[in-house]
């Protein structure tokens, strides 16, 4: 890339839905970002086109042998003014997972300048209900028309956009998760430090195993030895103890979430004492029953910050603060949004306004 | 499915390549089998059609989350006769791999009538020449219009052939391999008992380091203790040790080739003895080092038989059979690909003739 970017205009543009009423990534906006990648020429033909299907051969390798990573960001509506949420995190983390692939890094910069104008031509959809936002995925896959295990040749590199509803209604609202300890989601030396595709149809399973169970969501052991907490479906988990935050450490089979890394620094700053420790999940369930665990809750882009209000260990229930959304999670969740919205300050930079 | 397989003519017909300069997995035949999922009505529309693009929203589920499994078998030439070996086996795990990945299951009968039906019209694809054969690949991906982890409403299944030459033109060559100690294919739990996208690229980095250091393949070690063998990236291990055949025993993380399970059947017919056991690598080096480890070799479709010459464990090079094919491969390769090739009998009923 490093090329200007063309715009291929729209005929006609979409009618715009009520968001409220929108299931997640299910709507698409009228234009997506592309580029291809050849060895010959890298990156190249970075355009903005309007939505439409892709043609790719039956063998595109990408299908058959998985190299597809993606990214997951939001744009958020403040009046006029269009706000995005460190979105060179995002490219920085695409990189991580393309190399971790074999697959051809990207120019975050390129990137970077790519979705603001992705986002400027896309501005009437970023919705301005409470909780709403535009959910943006940048995705590449391998394409070339190949049956075989390598790092394959070409790849496609796309943006889309999906205007999306706020988690209840930009509420806090507690959740229930179901430690697994029979399926493993990753383990170190593998691929779970990375949004690659394959990492998610592995979880589908146990996910529905939990929904059995009436648990909406799976909290991951490690996989050597299935007793270290790890993270959540989508998102990773902090807890209160004793007043202080802790958060598995990242060890290589962990997601680096952008949100967790960024509620570290704002716990921080606001005067918590945050840890990041090998959690055992012996110590989780003794802390849940002599109560000096208060608060757990899941960190995420889609909900920000998801309170867990009950939680199944062993096979045994256990109820987290009343089920009832605890007073660390709502005030971080405030200030954090907040800041994502424009409606606080941002102390950090973290924001990117168009 | 369960209803009668349209076929669409194709209004002109390719050249047919000379097999014997095809790179594998790189050229395709002109019809190719599809079929699609709704859940309403299940595997719906069987049609062989020509073999074309396929047309897929950008949000298809499958590219961000993997829902996406795969087989591989082959079609082998004798005369006039085309013969398939154990094509049942594949339609059975490619159900075992689907249903870990929570995407409805195919029938077996209906995929197994059509893939009769497909290798009848493109008969003239399977080629002649010394270990050459029409490899086929059945795949079924989700392509839904969905971005979010949960198992999706709709897939894509399609069946594509492709000529491909033998390895080595039907010879046996020794390779080399290099024990990976630090990246992990797959552990207990996981998923990498099955043949999805995701389990591949996870190796390719891995690959290429072996390759860097001058090694042809990677032999994975258990994702648990790292300790134990247990398979070469798309291929099952053997050992010969004091005249028996051992092979890493299924544990959950180990693929379940239907060579491997062939071999082994072929091999107690023959008088050998097998044992499938828990190897560890510590005794696979002391074997090598004091010479009870005569021979080591993969089992895979692709290749059948391909014999080791040479391991690095460690960081320490071993030489196995003085880097020549040995004597059990050979005899175990010359009779089982007799059989698919249909000029030695088959007394276990594995080959369909078509
Ligand atoms: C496996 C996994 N863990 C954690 C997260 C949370 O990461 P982030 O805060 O960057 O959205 C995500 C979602 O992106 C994820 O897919
Ligand atoms: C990971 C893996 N192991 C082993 C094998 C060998 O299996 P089969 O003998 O069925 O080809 C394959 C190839 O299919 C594979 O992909």
């Amino acid at each position: 890339m490093g090329q200007t970017i063309q715009i291929e205009k729209a005929n006609s543009l979409k009618e715009k839905p009520d968001v409220s009423t929108v299931k997640f990534g299910t709507v698409f906006t009228d234009y997506m970002f592309t580029s291809d990648y050849t060895p010959e020429h890298g990156w190249e033909e970075p355009a903005i086109v309007p939505y439409k299907n892709l043609e790719i051969s039956p063998a595109a390798n990408g299908i058959h042998y998985g190299q597809s990573v993606f990214e997951g960001l939001k744009a958020y509506r403040n009046g006029e003014d269009i706000l995005l949420f460190r979105p060179d995190e995002n490219f920085k983390r695409l990189n991580t997972s393309l190399e971790r692939l074999a697959m051809p890094k990207i120019n975050e910069e390129t990137s970077l300048n790519a979705l603001y104008e992705l986002i400027k031509l896309e501005r009437d959809w970023v919705p301005d209900g409470p909780g709403q936002s535009l959910y943006i995925r940048p995705f590449i896959f391998a394409d070339e028309a190949f049956l075989g295990v390598r790092s394959a040749r070409t790849y496609k590199y796309n943006i889309i956009l999906s205007p999306v509803a706020g988690y209840y209604g930009g509420q806090l609202d507690p959740t229930s998760i179901y430690v697994e300890d029979d399926y493993v989601r990753a383990v170190r030396g593998g691929v779970g430090d990375i949004k690659c595709a394959g990492n998610y149809a592995a979880s589908i399973l146990a996910q529905q195993k939990a929904a059995e169970l009436g648990y909406e969501q799976v909290l991951w052991l490690d996989g050597v030895e299935q007793k270290y907490v790890e993270e959540v479906g989508s998102m990773n988990i902090f807890f209160v103890r004793n007043n202080e935050l802790i958060t598995p450490k990242l060890n290589g089979s962990i997601l680096s979430g952008i949100t967790r890394k960024s509620l570290i620094q704002l716990a921080e700053y606001k005067g918590y004492t945050v840890k990041e420790e090998r959690i055992l999940l012996d110590d989780l369930r003794d802390g849940l029953r002599d109560g000096s665990i208060s608060e757990i809750f899941g960190s995420g882009t889609a909900a920000v910050i998801s309170p867990i209000g009950r939680m199944n260990v062993h096979g045994e229930d256990y109820v987290v603060n009343d089920n009832q959304v605890g007073p660390v999670a709502q005030d971080l969740y405030d200030h954090y949004t907040g800041i994502q919205y424009g409606t606080l300050e941002d102390p950090f930079g973290w924001i990117v306004k168009l």
